[in-house]
């Protein structure tokens, strides 16, 4: 921060063009690129980094919207995963994943298995432009940019898990999710692996981050059992979330941090086309949200005579899940529209998990699963280069791929240690039994 | 989120020139402009998202700030308001408001009213930069920013009849609000009507947004009527807010939205001139703020000896609203002082909006309203291209227009089946009585 | 906000290159400078406004926290403290601390203490691209950047010192603290005083910031003593937060405000190796955060069998504060390993105050006092430019200048009026005592 020193001491560096950096980074100082030379880099590393503390702000949205929908017994203990696994997740991204993910012609298993075990070496100061092979943006804010959504993966099966699981096995689920399940099936269409090849087609992650974390979820959700006393004599027993003021906020974070999730897949914004183009991915990707919410309100309405608060934000969640497979090419209507399914799936599928007793405490499942397989189908609606055979099957494996394994290691953590708390435990609330800390110690409970 | 593929698709568009690409998209992909020709576009369309994600903050801002200062037998139904008008100003700014609002040559009366009905159509992919003879910036970036302007003056309207209003005729209420009032108001300047004609200046809003919206507010307010038991016996009885936590979130996150609603109004960002000029928006606007809650703080501190966090929360605010007209000419100690009147008018306009018996549940009259007229007055002190008498005629045609149209809205809307929840059900509380779902359903009341 | 006028209003100046502005701004208006030239201006503006506004909202962030950490009868007095000393940090940076700390030539002692009393005036519209030398940016960007900083200093003693304190006095302070004690010190390294002189390094502030607000609230504890029955018996007597909800937020938000922190604080993105800089220096500050919380986590279930909320939120917070000093040398693994030392300091060192009777209500001293001194001390780690003894002289001095500064004003404080509240005042908390309003008037306690 001194202004003086500060400038002299990478003054140096600073002006190398990129392709220099990359071929003869400590000769080439004389050399001064032109701003047209490396104008569309930093445009775009620019976009990294905003795009990504938008999508770390989702860890927030995250958080609060679980920790305002789960009872307030557990509110300690949800945040307290919330944040670990967000933790988790950097250390993982960075030991593992991320070039596990991005494995370049480093495949073990060509366009299936990327590099096992390889922590992302960061090229040293003001270097890095050329490193990898990467010479559009700095690699630091890609890697920073692509952790976002690997530790969104994670917070989606907390959410569903709520309420019952024992912590520490939860985080273990979150190593192997974030080191590895994740890396792996995203690696096969954003590493260049097979499913890019077949022309698969998911813009920002509507199936390779949301329906894998919901499948993931819902592994665990099989594996755990519901809450006691949610299904009890053939009926499903409300169990109200604790504080909707904070569900709601979650649900701006998440709508806000959206705009970085999609608008920053984009990957550019050094041209007329790129910049247009994430303009347009922002304006969509509010349409959708709003006509998920819409939808819900309405169908709610409709359905109950009253509007469900809890189901408008689902619905608005996905409407924005459902947009994120294909963000760019529909219509502001047809955003509106696709976003709207979204927000009826996930109020009509809320019930239908209830009768088949699969407890998902926040909705996570619709949400994130359901509205993300339905975005992934959706996309040749508008996008004229890809088709419904191919979406289907990269749902269909990621799907597979992720609830199998998923489901093992649920498995092997249950017989090992037990996944979940103690019935005594579990009534008393995970925050007093698990942690001994309560997350509103002087609001008395009706 | 592909490295390889993303590029290779987009490329060939993406290096259109702006203008090219306005006349001759097809043929033009030989001609690669430099970064000189398209670097202003780029910044402009990179600040309008900035921007825009900024003012859709301000929507949770409000969210919070209302959820916060209704008792919480109402907050449920109070964030239910805030994210539907969101979602709904959303559908209908895109499919009547951005046209109306900007009608080019459209106009149906000139320089009044506006194309009525022509939802807004982005171009197609990478393509829309020339769109609507508007090649500075992206067509779908500008929407997006525009948009948040109109779902900001829906949110003034529902902390004023906040804890009494029925959610459908207010939801109907912001159908017209942000379909029709707003932008025909914001086109008489905005779209170049005949208030830009005249002289008229607003920069970011005092008037077009923060009064159109008061003066919905007020108009409301009078219909609706007081809550039960806000004034009796010719007492005010203080009906304090459930979670001033919230609240004060509320005003941070509006505070940091403000940046964007102030900073981005600029509309460019691509010259020297231009991005100072908006580092000079972004510290007035915060030296406004600041000065209006401080001067709410010392206030309240000398009037009632003891400091008012509500107040001092409203004095911020309001310092914010006062500085929207003209944020960019004064200097630092003007933008201070200008925002302390601010918030000195919002301590002394809440007592007289109770002994005139109007409920303002938030105090978003004073904050909104009243800063907001003087702060389009205060223009002329810095901006010597403006006049008194012009900034008058510009305030009292849109207070005439927005107040008399939402008058006769609202009393459209109490005859056709009434816009008052029934005594029981405000007393019992909107959340229970209309929705079935309470905020807070473990914290016992006191 | 109106596309046409406004484009035109600035057109003229908007073209003006950025050294012509600096020497003869009237009249060089007719040569229009390059994208090339005035790029990097661009850039390194928008880097600070955007900057800017993410360390703006560390301030909700330490709203948040701290009103979350202090039991429910004394958070509206702990929100009211953190809006009203954000404004004054405002006001008094304006009026006296910019230009005390960034004196230029207008040094009165060289190097230890600059220009006194200047308020800041930022040049006329368009034009303060040259002002004070400062060529490579918009002064009133970096004026908006570097206020945040100072505001951040006093947000850190308000946490130490909350339950107790009195608001004026409190106030008072931070007068003293945001217009002198800390724009003195900072000068002596970002002004380009003595300690820039002898080659010290806080590239974001780890000491000039953090520990320097350590310190202050350090002296302001001593001072003021513990809350009644903190220690009884000489045993610690735990007070539990109303709500880790709210500071798990305001831990996330002062996370994501941590990017503008130490990514801004570059202070330049126009080039290839600044904006790679700037990746790096996000990817970093996000790997010591995730070290310094997990570190928590596993040390409080090894030391105390239960994880501790408070502490990971702490532990992830210093690690922030301890890869301040360097956010951009070390790698990913090493951020992650400095960060994670800095959870461990926290966890250990929380009891030690407590041993000590230093009532810290928030940890703010563990985190920001002994972490920054350590995240100070490690940069020979990684910068090979610096010395463990320069740092450590670097340290002692801006501890023991702040420290003692501190320590008179306090006790001039207390001898003129006192700076506690009474006992009873105390007892029955400072929202019903000082203020005459509850934070959560309707949850009663339990």
């Amino acid at each position: 921060m001194t202004r003086m020193n500060r400038i002299l001491t990478t003054a140096a560096l600073a002006f190398l063009p990129v392709a220099a950096v990359a071929q003869e980074a400590a000769e080439a100082v004389e050399v001064a690129p032109t701003f047209d030379e490396i104008g569309p880099y930093l445009m775009t590393t620019l976009l990294f980094l905003i795009g990504g503390f938008l999508v770390f702000w989702m860890a927030a949205g995250f958080a609060m919207l679980e920790a305002g929908l789960v009872r307030s017994k557990n509110v300690t203990m949800q945040l307290m995963k919330n944040i670990a696994l967000f933790s988790i997740a950097a250390v993982m991204y960075w030991l593992i994943g991320f070039n596990l993910m991005y494995p370049g012609d480093g495949w073990i298993v060509s366009g299936w298995v990327g590099t096992l075990f390889a922590p992302t070496a960061l090229e040293p100061v003001g270097l890095s432009a050329g490193a990898a092979s990467l010479d559009y943006a700095s690699v630091a804010s890609d890697f920073f940019f692509q952790l976002m959504f690997c530790a969104t993966t994670a917070s989606i099966v907390s959410g569903t898990l709520a309420e019952r699981i024992k912590l520490w096995p939860f985080l273990f689920f979150v190593v192997i999710l974030t080191g590895f399940i994740y890396p792996i099936e995203a690696s096969w269409q954003w590493g260049g692996g097979w499913l890019s090849e077949i022309g698969f087609s998911d813009f920002a992650g509507s199936t390779l981050v949301h329906a894998a974390g919901g499948f993931a979820a819902l592994a665990g959700a099989i594996v755990l059992g519901p809450r006691i006393g949610k299904y009890r004599d053939g009926r499903t027993n409300p169990m109200p979330g604790s504080n909707l003021a904070l569900a709601t906020l979650g649900t701006f974070i998440l709508w806000l941090g959206w705009f970085g999730f999609n608008g920053g897949s984009q990957l550019a914004a050094g041209t007329v086309g790129d910049i247009t183009d994430v303009g347009r991915i922002f304006a969509n990707t509010n349409a959708a949200a709003a006509g998920g919410a819409i939808a819900a309100l309405i169908l709610t309405q409709v359905m109950y005579k009253k509007p469900d608060l809890t189901m408008v934000l689902n619905g608005a969640l996905a409407g924005l899940v459902s947009i994120t497979a294909e963000p760019l090419m529909p219509t502001l209507g047809g955003a509106t529209l696709i976003g709207a399914i979204g927000g009826v799936i996930v109020v009509l599928a809320v019930p239908m998990l209830d009768r088949m007793k699969i407890d998902d405490v926040v909705g996570a499942i619709p949400v994130h699963l359901f509205a993300g397989i339905w975005g992934t189908l959706a996309v040749p609606l508008s996008n004229d280069g890809t088709s419904f055979v191919t979406q289907f099957i990269g749902v269909a494996a990621v799907g597979i791929f992720v609830f199998v394994v998923s489901m093992i290691v649920w498995l092997i953590l249950k017989a090992a240690g037990g996944i979940r708390v103690s019935e005594e435990a579990e009534i008393t609330g995970l925050d007093v039994a698990e942690l001994g800390m309560e997350a509103y110690p002087e609001f008395s409970k009706a």
